[in-house]
């Protein structure tokens, strides 16, 4: 008899869950129209899209106006950096960010560096946190964002929210958050975010759905047609009602989790060795282990074979933390 | 007793059929995994984005390789004419497009424009086909790409392709054609197209889901981390399974889609309408007809009352046909 496989890989992809399927059934089986037209089908439409962003937007904490459903967080990412960017740009045109963001946040920052814009990487830690040291020098005067990953999506780590939104907002900057694998786990509602990027398929919903929660529409300039001009193409209604299924499905058994994850680096440490980020708070749904001499690429293989989906890392072993 | 509701607004967007649902369902109830992870779960994603690639390849007379799937056919033609105009942008910075094309190619045009890029576009008739005496000008030396609408989405025009493809070649221009409303209803295996964009809502998909195909993918450069690195975020497996499924379900009953507008024109005229474009090749499953006299925001409003959904169009409304 052969075991199940362990699937220990939700944050790179979580199986969909039925809820969603059900949100989206809801729709492909009414009268489907296009939400941009005028005739009784795109008016349901528009209405399902507009059910979907009240749901997601009270679960966020934040008003339906400030949901603008995207393509999947990537393109929230893209979205906040460089739209914060085109709307500042008459300031100083400085961003300030970490040295281990996810890719999408990361290459907009660097295409506004190629671009000329002064860059500053905040220091982490060995636990992939932002040094308290590093938020005692002012941000400099102009910055246009401020772009933090929440919770980290390979350690888990959680940055000083607190302390990085009242260090944007002392210079006028706005606080983007990377809330991938954030949201649902750990409630954001008291963090004073200006953007906020949300993915569904971390949480059960469908790839190709994400949302960017702007907290002052004013903030960013639109560049599109569809959702309030930030974005352009057909709105996926049913995509929308997913998400928000996926949302509502949360938040999951966190003391659970967390049980789960302790015993986890339990027997990790018995066995020699490292849990990563143990030093910090940590979501509890995100674990990074080390094990000396291992390589862990080679682990990746013998883990698949013995029935375990896991991913290696990039943050730890780039001598990005310190 | 109520008359069924007439939908006629497919060119909008095209309920999501069952083969598409269960298309997408084998891929949400299998493994699911991220295509970008190595262990078994994300090596199954990967195989059934290949499959899908290979049989939408299959479908429109390309290579796998050349399928880059992309989030809709606005992001597909935004990295068609972008894509093409970065890869030749040391030529002349040239851009051929029409007056008529759908806002996705028209703002990427535009938005080469405001960067400096000359751009010319081809005069076209009362039917919205681009006029044989444009062609006889020889396009500029250094034109990077031809942008056109291969069947126009309000008029259902088709446009003299391979007349179109002389001429870009001859300068050594990429040939882009927006076939959104084209693939499925009409073969394009015989066109030599350069670049084709997408889409899978019109043909029964899901939103959210189109494809970019690229004949030598040496043409464009790569932008991203996913798809060849033609675009970022994770893969979108069950969308690219049901786009290809969608695909396949072509091609239509086109006799009887031919036959029912032509009763539907026969009608038009008959009630002393004007039906548009009928002096020239046209799809059969897009027809655009006016009433003198009528506006057709009040005719919108009367038909939907009446039961039947259909839109209005902008590209015979505004001066850009002659």
């Amino acid at each position: 008899m052969t075991a199940p496989r362990l699937y220990l890989d939700h944050a790179a992809t979580s199986p969909v869950r039925p809820a969603t399927v059900a949100a989206m059934a809801g729709c492909w089986y009414g009268p489907a129209g296009n939400a941009a037209s005028s005739h009784a089908e795109g008016r349901h439409a528009r209405q399902l899209v507009d059910e979907a962003r009240e749901h997601v937007a009270a679960l966020v904490g934040a008003l339906p106006a400030e949901v603008v459903f995207t393509a999947g967080a990537t393109e929230a990412s893209n979205l906040a950096v460089r739209g914060a960017a085109h709307a500042r740009r008459a300031g100083g045109r400085h961003i300030v960010s970490t040295p281990i963001e996810h890719a999408a946040t990361r290459r907009a920052v660097q295409a506004l560096a190629v671009d000329g814009w002064q860059v500053r990487l905040l220091d982490v830690d060995g636990d992939g946190r932002v040094r308290e040291d590093a938020l005692r020098e002012r941000f400099a005067h102009g910055t246009a964002v401020v772009s933090v990953i929440a919770g980290h999506n390979e350690l888990g780590t959680l940055q000083p929210l607190a302390a990085l939104a009242d260090a944007a907002h002392a210079v006028g900057a706005l606080l983007h958050l990377d809330a991938v694998q954030t949201a649902g786990y750990l409630d954001l509602a008291d963090v004073p975010w200006d953007l906020l990027s949300l993915s569904a398929h971390k949480l059960g919903g469908p790839p190709g759905v994400g949302a960017l929660l702007v907290r002052d529409l004013a903030t960013l300039e639109p560049v599109g047609g569809q959702e309030k001009g930030y974005r352009r193409g057909t709105q996926d209604a049913p995509g929308a009602l997913a998400f928000a299924a996926a949302l509502a499905a949360r938040p999951y058994d966190m003391e659970r989790l967390a049980d789960l994850r302790a015993r986890l680096d339990d027997g990790v440490r018995e066995a020699g060795g490292v849990v990563i980020g143990d030093g910090s708070p940590r979501l509890a749904n995100i674990g990074a282990v080390a094990l000396p001499g291992a390589l862990s690429a080679s682990l990746l293989v013998q883990y698949d074979l013995a029935g375990i989906a896991v991913s290696a890392g990039s943050a730890c072993s780039s001598g990005k933390m310190k």
